[in-house]
């Protein structure tokens, strides 16, 4: 099994520039969990978009969907910010036979104190586990998007009573 | 679901006692891990041993199984020591109803650079998915404890050829 | 010796609001990394603002310098933005009989990597050794603020050739 | 100036291996913490010995002594085990014209939290703003290293009453 990781910025990629007094999406980090993880599977980093999930656009969307339905692979986790991640979920439903799980954080990755690292861990360990279909992995638990909603007050996918 | 987290000690959990100079099993650290993570899970610590995996006994491989077998909780993950994980898990082997996965580290958690975060998320991830069993998280997979050894060259686990 | 720690906001205090999609001043660092280093000080920490230093005003500098001078104490630590650190050092020249070594970060004390650390210790330092007068304590060395300049470009401090 | 960092081993540098299940004083940490502070003075490291300060002996500690009396520089930083530094600053008191600074950490450097990092940056700083003569940067203050003990239960350098 090769593991396809799609990246497309979010909180999880932010890094400060001082030259601007402000933070940026950066370059992917899970590349460096994975090491750092001495992770010994197989996966490919698809680096696909450096944005704010707000900023994602229904082009954005199409274009993540299309890169996903075109790649011969079948196990896909997808990084992304927490804003707009289950629009995206959504737009991935009509894809059939793959299993995508969608990640990001609230807290950047460089942060000393992160759940970048952790979530990271679970889409890659979920992707390799579940059967085809679309899912968020976040707060330590496996969502069906069509169940959550972000909640912004205390900062976490929380199911829909 | 309530996932039971039963600790028994391993290098994830070692720190640093400048008084007498050397490393020590320390408290298990898994509960700072899951809150630094934001984990809405339900789950309970169970803290049964604090021992380096070498030094554990056969009567401390039946405390693990006797402590799980008689727990009325289904979805167990247990943190320990990578030299003896495999002996554990074959001891575990015997219980039929319950998912069980084991994990550990080969740098502790208290280390800047660390696997520790990621296993440890890997492991709350897989007993949320898998079907009743015993399985080993780690190094980014999934195993099967009857089918791979540690490599001690390269410090990690691997399938056995 | 007592030792006053003034704090105005600056990169070393900004902190990520995943609800906003920005980085903010938060709370000072600086007492944690004391803490942290087991530091055996007498020291007072003095929040008196929370800004980036672009926004600093001066009436903002105007009360760091009343603040600093109708104060007891005779050596002062003072974390500031480095954008206009060196305007701040310049309101201070004023007060002959003080130690006042102003010092901040190019990257946030949140962050895993990060100067702060190094930073704030070098401050504190300094302040125990020198003897009245202005100082900026940054990429490791003591500047007279009146010989240096930030470099925006490799982002740090040097001398005025 | 020039500042030339003599690493002697000690706490600072311990690194955990786990194939022999202990730690070891690994390669010094010193240059990378300098790297991360982006410090920009001219500086050397001088590699010397990577023992626990506790297995030094009189052998070593007169090389560490002849190493810097030939060193044609005058500021010198060293890194050193907590347990003994205050035998090596003594026996560096014959050297009449240089500045020495001891230095070493209660965690190590590769650790989460540590004072090693705070420590670094307090003998680099000391060690351009003092007097020619041995002293001890822990725990955020300058110590003269015949006014001071380790105080063991709590992990610190004192002033002796």
């Amino acid at each position: 099994m090769i593991i396809k990781i799609v990246t497309t910025g979010g909180t999880i990629d932010k890094i400060y520039f001082d030259r601007k007094n402000e933070f940026q999406v950066g370059a992917p980090q899970i590349g460096e969990v994975l090491t750092e993880a001495n992770v010994t599977l197989d996966y490919e980093v698809i680096q696909l978009l450096r944005k704010d999930s707000l900023d994602l656009t229904e082009a954005d969307r199409r274009l993540i969907y299309e890169t996903i339905l075109s790649d011969p692979g079948r196990h896909f986790v997808i990084s992304h910010g927490t804003d707009t991640m289950l629009l995206t979920a959504k737009a991935l439903k009509k894809i059939n036979d793959k299993v995508m799980v969608l990640t990001g954080s609230m807290q950047p990755a460089k942060f000393r104190q992160t759940d970048a690292v952790f979530n990271i861990a679970a889409a890659i360990t979920a992707v390799q586990l579940l059967k085809p279909g679309v899912y968020i992995a976040m707060n330590g638990r496996i969502f069906d998007p069509a169940k959550i909603r972000k909640n912004i007050e205390l900062n976490r996918f929380e199911p829909i009573e």
